[in-house]
């Protein structure tokens, strides 16, 4: 990563002041255009939202807007900085949104860290929103956040640190496993990290077919009966590791096939690549340093190697889900985002790259390619159908 | 008022899905563009911020953005009607926000009527708002509400039914006194309707200059030891009526020189005109009836009637307000929007109004004029240095 991105990064966002704004989809121009955006005529509007609550998907922009809510407590590697200075990743995240899959998206940046108050502003301020995309809220809060705004709203809650980058890590993983011809069901995978991705990550492998999952932390191995981790860890224990074993990450990857990292630089050596199947795929995807570099793992055997950065192959890049998530949802006004509908997103992902071009160096479509979104919206409103998750 | 206004405002709204979108400010296309303004140059504004949260505005669109915020319970004149149904009304706002002072401005639309958590929702929010517009929140919550917010917020909260209401209003007044050549301290002013919009203004009237103004409402004169009315008219009470009369609308016009209608259809008679002062004022802002004719008024004597409709002469309409008022608020990064520069605003709109076109039928601007906000947000800009309120 050249440093400079960093100084003319400042340089646009001092020159905008700002990623985004709000259009009028109509004009106002003559005392009519007045008189039927706003008073009197808008009166009618609201009498038909005020007599059918449904109307106002009919009336109003809300069904294409989507709220992108932080706390503040887990932005990008810089950790609890605070809803202010959490700010343009949220507006990046929106005009992400816009440019990928035309879902209208507003920040919405939080001044506390209370679970019960996360909670209770996000169900007040619903009613103006098609959906609500959480980012960047530290773990384990945002299992609960989430878990619980699932249960209290009926619009779709997805928190793109998990289910985002879940869905595109299996979508790398599909495709990684098509390279070296092994099957879902047969692998080892260790994920190494238990934060809100690794956990999202181990539990979206685990539905898609991955018998065998061993997660790791600082900790090493989860395992049932671990002390001196969260809750959700040990929950997470309990799902994975058929075998129960204890031990270093070390000790976790020998005779693995897939490696996931969402945890820190450099803690992959190349004995432990050489400690793993023949064949194995490494999504090391710690930022900007990964787990390991890619080509120390190639020499040590590693086939499939991604991670998070762009100047490598096989980006794990949140872009290739989360704006066609979303549009899809919308598209149907799906009540939920559910397992069935990201599993058929990452599938989505998997299959946009071409078998023809489809190699160890290619598993995952560029984050650039606006088309990918409208593939996975096609994908998630088929699944939120079929799955009754769909309203329309 | 043509009622197929109704009509053709339902198929604008159906045919648009709303009135607003979200649009980036810069434009995405390239892998650089991506890493700009977002991961990973996007962590450098980011650190600054939480280096400095002033510098949030500097970076992010916060400084020209605005929340448009209501529960849903005193929209236009259909009451309570709930959130959704709102919302067509708080994207008009929006739009006209941005149309009028390029402003960008949001709906918020809370699903609670509890001024505690509208208070709380509000501030937990605030991070990403440059400004807080109050709207269609009913009385007397909505006197708390901003009351609270005002003190608990270090950026500008307004209430847009009752200070853009009485700006307007305390600007016609302005241009009428002109007109009928009398002075503003030596008139009498009934109000009647002391809801939100009637209390804000008949406070801002004695900001202004008048000695002698009496609030009346359902119940006839507001005195001092009145009973059966709520503590914010009680209140009401203790500023006006300074020889404390008693009585009906009708006793209290005996002798007026303005009359301000936020109240009821037709509930003013031609005899009570008559009984009013010579060359009498008055602004029937009852929608869509006016509290009486224009043309009935005149037969009665006045001189100047204004009403809140299009087809009449002197409309008042909000929007010769509020988007310059923000537009100048945000422009100094004022902490709050105060009474001088309320003050400053009505008599720009006032003097917006020249001479030589100033009569009876004339003595507010056009609300299509979208010059009028420049010369607001620079008054509101200067009272704001002049009073202290500007940051910058």
């Amino acid at each position: 990563m050249k440093m400079n991105y960093f100084e003319e990064s400042l340089k646009l966002h001092e020159k905008n002041v700002g990623k985004i704004e709000i259009k009028s989809k109509v004009e106002i121009t003559t005392r009519e255009d007045l008189s039927l955006a706003y008073t009197p005529g808008v009166a009618e509007p609201c009498r038909k939202i005020h007599e059918n609550q449904e109307n106002v998907y009919k009336y109003t922009s809300k069904g294409n807007i989507v709220a992108v809510v932080t706390d503040g407590t887990a932005v990008l590697g810089l950790g609890d900085i605070g809803p202010k200075a959490g700010l343009p990743v949220m507006e990046g995240k929106a005009i992400l949104f816009k440019e990928f899959a035309d879902v209208d998206a507003f920040p919405i940046c939080l001044d506390t860290k209370n679970v019960d108050e996360i909670v209770k502003t996000v169900k007040l301020i619903a009613p103006g929103f098609g959906g609500i995309n959480l980012e960047d809220i530290g773990a384990p809060r945002c299992f609960e956040v989430e878990e619980r705004l699932k249960k209290e709203l009926d619009i779709p809650v997805f928190h793109d640190d998990q289910h985002g980058t879940a869905i595109v890590v299996l979508a790398g993983v599909i495709n990684a496993l098509k390279v070296v011809n092994k099957k879902i069901e047969d692998i080892k995978v260790v994920v190494n990290g238990a934060g809100a991705a690794g956990t999202a990550i181990a539990k979206l492998l685990l539905s898609s077919g991955v018998k065998n999952l061993i997660a790791c932390d600082k900790v090493g191995i989860l395992y049932r009966g671990i002390e001196n981790v969260d809750d959700a860890k040990k929950a997470l224990a309990e799902e994975t590791n058929p075998d129960n074993l204890k031990g270093t990450l070390a000790d976790a990857l020998v005779g693995a096939d897939v490696f996931i990292g969402v945890s820190a630089p450099g803690i992959v050596s190349q004995d432990m690549v050489r400690s793993m199947n023949k064949d194995s795929i490494l999504f090391a995807m710690a930022n900007p340093t990964p787990e390991i570099m890619p080509d120390e793992a190639k020499i040590a055997g590693a086939k499939v190697i991604g991670t998070g950065r762009s100047d490598f192959p096989n980006q794990v890049n949140n872009v290739l889900a989360f704006p066609g998530i979303f549009r899809g949802a919308l598209d149907v006004r799906a009540k939920e985002i559910n397992e069935e509908m990201k599993i058929a997103a990452a599938y989505a992902i998997a299959n946009y790259v071409k078998k023809e071009e489809l190699n160890e160096n290619n598993v995952l479509p560029s984050a650039l390619d606006k088309n990918v979104a409208k593939e996975v919206a096609h994908a998630i409103a088929k699944a939120a159908i079929k799955s009754g998750a769909a309203r329309i």
